[in-house]
């Protein structure tokens, strides 16, 4: 049987190999990966770009890796072949043997070349990612430390059209997503991009964002940040919004056109959020002003998931 | 063996059919198709529209039925299953025992059920579809006779945002599409809409285009047509652009975000088309002022081809 360590045990080691960086090189070893959805094409092609140009990712200090996640899925031209790569991370999935589907192997093997998870030898991993939602360049962080709040105020300095969103409601030994492999890993996440389609802007956005945070770990490694903003505006993951069914399962609705292409536009009771194939409508019935995200997202309709809901937060980086 | 004309006596055969038809009522079966590529998801849904309120589908003098043309494909989220079904409609194609694929079979079958192509029992095909280009609500007409070149003008004036192009370049009986085997077939052609999505304002455009066409046939039928505007402007296809390849096959480059949603905004000589992933542009070199439509659809990504290009037009309906 392999050896893994129990959740609290990884913790406390994850908390004192924290303790040692924060007086050494913060961040040494970095892994991008792209391709871990299939059919979004904008990681996938800066990865060959970045093969070709390998000194557009040269950073002081950092030994900057490569990954193509998710290759046969690309090839096949889906999100992926047998279950989402990026739902696979978890450590009690990385360590069950019986689970030996495509992505399901692809997530061990990602894990024993980056991790493994809890102790792994990649720093920090950043994963690039497409959506159909009209998010623009939006930075998910799984984490609200030091180095991902002043990340976060660092990106929306360089960056002024880029969001940030909290997903750090749940450790990152939890979280199922590949970044979470790494004691550090954010999610690069631009659209709006068709699924298998490669679009100018966006391919641009999300280089500039990868860059952008290289800079910044850069710059944190060596203590040499400019200054930041005190607080800034984030948005921190509340809860999934889920198309109409019926009791029978058949979708009855759809987005409505109120909320369609608003993502990070406030949403209050009463406002319309979903239009049902028979005339009427749904409306928000919320009792806090939700930030909806993800809208109409293509990958999410095997889920039935119209959209995310988050809160505006205030980041205070002291 | 299984008797059919040679296409010269088609030809003839149908010119003298619509001699008849000018005398009596024009068009009597309709036929609305939904679901020709099963990631195109508003027609889709409008054929479950139109089935739970077959009401809205009502015309004086017209029978009308709907066809879900490729439910294969839509159970498996993919345009097809083995090859495109709207290619599958040349008359020598549908002659051809040998092709057996499930779309050439469903194209059989389609033909069998609302053609046979030259001989058709439907009198007029509307076929719904979806673009990942910003085409907005797209009009496509495969003849510029009188009742498509009037069909054009009551759109567009019903419709002001509408965009009439015509594909009439070689005859509808030596066209692949589904919607020419009917002797009248038009494609309504909606976008952007990613893949796999239904967005309530690309539905609700399909649906008013759709009920706008069936309006005109009616009165087309029974010479009670308002007073149309003498001329208007069109665009009439001219060629397929495609994306800059190596000699390897190897693509090089995407297209570039000066024209990207762009559709039917003119490109002259100069501007640039594509941008290169080493940095450079590819520019227009042609010499007539185009109008670029189709502009990175996913779907052909396939065959590399990155838009289609127009020319402007003035189309008289006198």
């Amino acid at each position: 049987m392999p050896f893994h360590l129990s959740c609290s045990n990884i913790r406390t080691f994850a908390v004192r190999l924290k303790g040692n960086i924060q007086t050494m090189n913060k961040i040494a070893n970095v892994a991008i990966v792209g391709g871990t959805h299939g059919n979004e094409f904008s990681g996938i092609y800066l990865l060959d770009k970045w093969q070709k140009q390998p000194q557009l990712l040269q950073r002081k200090g950092l030994t900057i890796e490569t990954l193509f996640a998710n290759p046969k899925s690309h090839q096949e031209n889906k999100r992926y072949i047998d279950s989402d790569l990026n739902r696979q991370f978890k450590l009690d999935s990385l360590a069950d043997e019986s689970l030996t589907n495509y992505e399901q192997s692809r997530a061990k093997v990602i894990n024993a070349q980056l991790g493994p998870k809890g102790n792994a030898r990649t720093d920090f991993i950043i994963d690039l990612h497409n959506t159909t939602s009209n998010m623009g360049p939006s930075l998910i962080l799984m984490k609200s430390d030091d180095f991902n709040k002043k990340m976060g105020a660092y990106v929306l300095a360089k960056m002024p059209n880029a969001v940030v969103v909290y997903e750090d409601q749940i450790p990152m030994l939890e979280q199922a997503f590949l970044a979470s492999v790494a004691e550090q890993g954010v999610i690069v996440e631009i659209g709006p991009q068709p699924q298998s389609v490669i679009r100018h802007d966006i391919m641009e956005w999300m280089e500039t964002m990868t860059h952008t945070i290289l800079d910044f770990v850069e710059l944190y490694n060596t203590d040499t940040l400019p200054e930041l903003a005190p607080t800034y505006e984030a948005y921190s993951l509340v809860e999934s919004i889920y198309l109409p069914q019926s009791d029978e399962g058949e979708r009855l609705g759809m987005v409505h056109k109120y909320v369609q292409d608003s993502d990070f536009k406030p949403i209050k009771k009463g406002d319309p959020i979903f239009s049902l194939f028979d005339g009427g409508e749904i409306c928000y019935e919320g009792d806090y002003e939700a930030y909806p995200h993800f809208i109409n997202e293509a990958a999410y309709y095997d889920s039935n998931m119209a959209m995310s809901f988050a809160k505006k937060i205030t980041v205070s980086i002291k």
